[in-house]
């Protein structure tokens, strides 16, 4: 029997704003940390370590003044980790993009993943 | 005096068909096959080595069939290499399709960016 050929068009985007950088690895944490509330349940679900995913939220944090994640530490479950307003919007607007951008590079994967099978 | 920010939107796409990936390193490296004719000059113009970029070549030419690029070894400038009709249908369709999702996701890309200032 052939093998089913699988078709998937993946798009990383990545905006950089003076020498900040937001792409999909930040995202997607802040989109773990919205779901689960706690950063080192977020990171398992990445396979990242607690270190990186701390460093990427603090990256996050880094304009003080409008932090994206809130973090508690302590406590038994090892501190609580949430998404801010601010933290929202940008989430929110970020997953707009890649929707809108993946709509309109659709058709043309498709028929590029035609060409290569 | 304010460092000005640099305010920029970065997409790469990539395309899964089966067990083959078609991305922005591989397409980037046809581009400039194109541009020189050769191989070893496409390398240099992506800082890549000479090897990386022929593994690239042959991953581009795995279906034998339809090959993306000829390259033909030896000669005084150490062989040259030539985009073939096929790639360059794949590559027109692949700077289409970044062009179209640029495109769509420019406007929250520069909603993000000024958020982000």
């Amino acid at each position: 029997m052939p093998k089913r050929k699988t078709l998937t068009v993946r798009m990383r985007i990545r905006i950089y704003a003076g020498d900040r950088i937001l792409g999909p690895g930040k995202m997607e944490l802040l989109s773990h940390i919205d779901e689960t509330g706690s950063l080192s349940a977020a990171a398992r679900q990445m396979s990242m370590s607690y270190m990186c995913a701390w460093t990427l939220a603090k990256e996050l944090n880094r304009d003080r003044s409008r932090p994206m994640v809130e973090m508690s530490r302590g406590g038994a479950s090892g501190g609580t980790a949430k998404v801010t307003r601010f933290g929202r919007k940008i989430l929110t607007l970020y997953q707009k993009m890649e929707r809108a951008g993946n709509k309109a590079a659709g058709p043309y994967g498709r028929r590029l993943a035609r060409l290569l099978k």
